[in-house]
């Protein structure tokens, strides 16, 4: 039955991707694979309140069909928040509620991707917006992240010498997988070349708020001036990634095209999630509920700092992020991190991380992995970077050159 | 900005649709336009009490990511239910659970349909699956309904003169909009013609367990010896639509890629909701609960066929359903009911429906409407009815010939 199938299901294989999640949920293992939050930290009896509340307060209503856009007093928080943490002027009209970040991935994706129109991704990605793009089989353009963000020359290189290029996906903020920020010149220039040549910016933005040093920066959608930045963002990582909701900044005319596209997918997202959520803020101080979990991150990303320092070998680097979930290990060059994953990590040191490749829209770059720090607690990253560690100095340290070197002659 | 747009949104005009929503929400209006169960009978204590209970049992890490496949024991439950209520023998693993049944239909199109590819869609259709299918840009092949279904010669002739076709789409079961139910003689006809011509089914039954006389069928999916029958459903006309929650059933191959999809679409659905309603199931026997509406359903469908008998012109026809929640007016050959909705329904009887037009692929058939009976109480679907009929009387009902007749020579 593989001959019905469509084009877009029949280039699209994620089975490594698969094996390394599988490979990485075995407990034997320690785990810097996943992107999880620390369930911990989840305001359960707090969450479990406003469920309560939000049913009991709207009554029977709450579990009627509602709006597509979503809970009207919801989106009008979230457009308060986008002033106050993002410096985005926005009203509850901006913003659609959809089903986490990934869905709004999706929606901008089906907005504007024709079969083979070609876009700007960093190089490495969110492998999970690789995954929502490549069913709508774009033209990759990759450019490289540095410590400041994408690299805006090669940008603007990259924009001159293809002008049919249609959109910029760009992680602004604790970059996936890098956990780099792009710095606020960049974020400028990034629009002004947008503004240049006729390009959308989606700026997905999931761990804005969870900065553990340094000083905020203004979002990207904050220099817009011509309405060509989407601006996206989550509750999972900030509350719970099982509400599965997150939010869509957009300019009139495109809201009006992702609404309807959004109720084509799903019709709406659910009320009495977005109820409960509405609720949790009328009850709580997020920001507070965020200031904890940030102190909690911040001693895991330490911890895993410190443990690096300590136990990797010199010739292997890695970021030094202010916040998210994340940091990029560079292995040196010809050294191949799935094949040293599935080789001799997993059954030897027994810990998981992602290997690069299936994190870059090119899949060409081997020698890289990410780590994810905030799952675990301090004593068990320690305990699996120092795994790793002993494993990589005995894979990775400069062995005996192979070359002959005469005896001298006494 | 519009240059920038994919082709699908471009060609897809869904305003006249909102117009109609629009008008229907006015609450001057009598609106028996959208699909809406009735709100006085959602179990909302229930659920309340199954929310809090999940969260209490499951503890944090409720909260945390969980499988896209969906809650391994709700699939179980659905698995059980096909086997008692369906007569489809699966297990846990051929079940997928989504947001609603739309989730379901796009998922199902975002497996098949390149750009162009041939599929049959009955005429008229569920204009939200239309709306689905839409944004894939299929070529559309019509199928038209009677009273026992989708005419399953029209469908041979179809298949045998566009071998190209891929797709059947169908609601067996108290058809949207017409609500007639497809017979048992044509499910394994169906069925026959797909494993002949190479065709995937997909059954979509959302009202399937909503029957108010006459005796229940096997779905189609039961007599699906090939594994090429898609089955969804939905928990949003048995329990609520805020629920958001809908399930598919399909054989390994395709479960794989749906599966990859959906993950690619929105991670997964929200756990906290699929554990709510895993443990309604566990405390309340939902056959009960959906007895006790399909009571409440039967005698608002009594009371519109009694005011439809009562009050419509003897020149109007409409079908007589055993369950479900639509009739099918159809009205004289050359009156458009979309523009009698604006022209006079709605300004003079108040009343709102959903015309013909955009629940057609080809948009060709105008002289029909939708109508709801479940969403308002008795009382005011005879009055709604009333108004209608009345208004009607003077718009379709044979004016006196506009021939010139000599006066008769005394």
């Amino acid at each position: 039955m593989k001959e019905l199938l469509a084009q877009r299901v029949l280039t699209n294989d994620t089975s490594d991707l698969d094996e390394i999640f599988k490979n990485s949920a075995n407990p034997a293992n320690i785990s810097f694979a996943g992107g999880f939050p620390d369930q911990h930290l989840f305001p359960a009896a707090e969450l479990q309140q406003a469920y309560r509340d939000a049913i009991e307060t709207t009554g029977p209503s709450l579990f009627q069909y509602a709006s597509t856009q979503g809970l009207p007093a919801l989106r009008q928080k979230l457009a308060d928040r986008m002033r106050s943490h993002a410096s985005v002027d926005v009203t509850a009209d901006d913003i659609l509620l959809t089903q986490g970040g990934q869905q709004a991935i999706d929606l901008v994706a089906k907005l504007l991707l024709n079969h083979g129109d070609a876009m700007v991704v960093e190089g490495p990605t969110y492998m999970g917006a690789l995954a929502a793009f490549d069913t709508y089989e774009p033209t990759y353009y990759e450019v490289p992240v540095d410590n400041h963000g994408m690299d805006i020359k090669v940008l603007r290189q990259t924009l001159k010498a293809h002008p049919e290029i249609k959109l910029i996906y760009t992680v602004p903020d604790f970059h996936n997988p890098t956990g780099t920020t792009l710095s606020a010149k960049r974020r400028q220039a990034m629009v002004a070349l947008a503004n240049q040549y006729n390009v959308i910016i989606l700026e997905d933005s999931p761990y804005r708020d969870l900065r553990y040093s340094g000083q905020a920066l203004p979002a990207i959608k904050h220099y817009d001036t011509e309405g060509r930045v989407i601006f996206i963002s989550s509750f999972s990582k900030i509350l719970s990634p099982a509400l599965r909701t997150g939010w869509l900044v957009a300019s009139p005319t495109l809201m009006t095209q992702l609404i309807g596209l959004k109720s084509a997918i799903d019709v709406q997202s659910p009320n009495i999630t977005l109820a409960a959520i509405n609720t949790y803020l009328d009850q709580h101080d997020i920001d507070q509920h965020i200031a904890t979990i940030n102190q909690a991150y911040r001693e895991k990303r330490d911890a895993m700092l410190s443990a690096l320092d300590r136990y990797f070998p010199k010739n292997v680097t890695y970021t030094r992020p202010n916040g998210g979930f994340f940091i990029w290990v560079t292995l040196p060059t010809g050294i191949d991190a799935q094949q040293l994953l599935t080789d001799v990590v997993l059954p030897q040191a027994h810990v998981a991380y992602v290997p690069a490749a299936c994190q870059f829209a090119s899949r060409q770059v081997k020698n890289a992995f990410r780590l994810n720090f905030t799952s675990l607690d301090p004593v068990t990253i320690t305990r699996g970077i120092q795994q790793l560690g002993q494993l990589l100095q005995t894979q990775v340290t400069p062995k005996p050159t192979a070359t002959w070197t005469p005896a001298i002659q006494l």
